[in-house]
């Protein structure tokens, strides 16, 4: 990957989570790839916590973007409440230990069709601001697990956006070839400051340390060489 | 088009609006296709009246539906407001006469990349009930006026959805070659009450008549050689 196909661009809308990569993209997108009018994005989906949001707001804010918005989708998780982990009362979240992802279709941290969802909003609000870029945080380890964070979704969520004839956009993911390892790598180059992020999917005062998410996330702080901050 | 593209199905989600195209869709799915269990879905976001969500309401009961879903999704209005007469209320809804489509990109009546997010949003409710087939009123018309209501988008949208590993799900739009006429005329073949429809892109007592949509519907009944009954 090289910056050079960036070049040229002003503004953009980075989707931000409040975790490690999308948090690491939107420092990437404002100072690596230089664009000064950025947006942020975050999502209340009926997420059974908040603080990836608390940390997405203070991420914006350290990043001094134009605005941060947080689109509420919380019908999503009424719809959808039982089919996913993250959301669903009665569905507990796994230990990366309890999960076998040979026999599974979807991990049960899956949530249907979200990033499509999440996409889509960003798209419009890309549009409605005349702004033809969008940033993904979407890396290489994710696409073992969820369908919708491969390349090819990508592809073909930017097959749809083409055919718009006014203000087409464009979704990049400029970690999508990358190990979680090289997105912590990069972000610790440009000191992003990863005490103010969250990566747990489960709430609580810290993060659990057991759960897939915690698990990937402090391997890759040791494949980077590094000691999150989060845990220490 | 024939019915028997739909052979062997027993469920779908309806995407429902209240209108001409979906009410139709509706009755088409459940009386014609005899698709025993259907469920509907309308949305809110952020719409200047709630006229045709009254309308929706009372035609999935009227065809007996196993559940009918409001979406929340007004995030999109206050995201997207100005950019569209649908939503903002700075900006008037237009008159059929007033528009100058061979200038425009889109209508001023375009919701930036409505039929996406609403389309992502269908695709995850359908999926969290286990169902692989969705129902969309998109009729020729609107391709004229709309890029999110041609064939090659719905094509586009269902490539998307086709990497899903555990369950895919698929778009179909019946009515997508059809004129508004041909709709109506299936629609009186099946009996299904026009007066409870709304088309109008303005709210109030009865529709306007002269706002894009009415004139539309008042041509189309015409063609059809019968009398629109909200219009009566």
């Amino acid at each position: 990957m090289t910056t050079s196909t960036y070049e040229g661009m002003d503004s953009a809308v980075v989707l931000l989570s409040g975790g490690l990569d999308s948090s690491t993209l939107l420092h990437y997108v404002s100072r690596r790839l230089g664009i000064g009018n950025v947006r942020t994005m975050s999502f209340l989906y009926g997420q059974k916590h908040s603080r990836e949001l608390e940390m997405a707001r203070w991420q914006a804010d350290n990043a001094g973007v134009v605005e941060h918005r947080e689109a509420d989708v919380c019908s999503l998780g009424d719809m959808i409440g039982a089919a996913s982990a993250l959301i669903g009362a009665s569905v507990a979240v796994p230990d990366l230990a309890d999960i076998d992802s040979e026999s599974m279709a979807q991990p049960p941290t899956y949530v249907p069709n979200r990033n499509m969802i999440l996409l889509s909003l960003a798209a419009a609000y890309a549009e409605s601001n005349g702004i033809r870029d969008i940033f993904y945080g979407a890396q290489a380890h994710d696409r073992y697990g969820y369908w919708d964070c491969t390349s090819a979704f990508l592809n073909q969520i930017n097959a749809v956006l083409a055919l718009n004839r006014g203000t087409p956009v464009r979704v990049h993911a400029p970690f999508v070839d990358m190990s979680k390892a090289d997105v912590v790598k990069i972000g610790l180059a440009m000191g992003v400051d990863y005490s103010h992020t969250w990566t747990c999917y489960r709430g609580g005062g810290r993060p659990c340390g057991t759960c897939p998410s915690c698990v990937e996330r402090l391997a890759a702080f040791e494949q980077a060489g590094a000691v999150d901050p989060s845990m220490a």
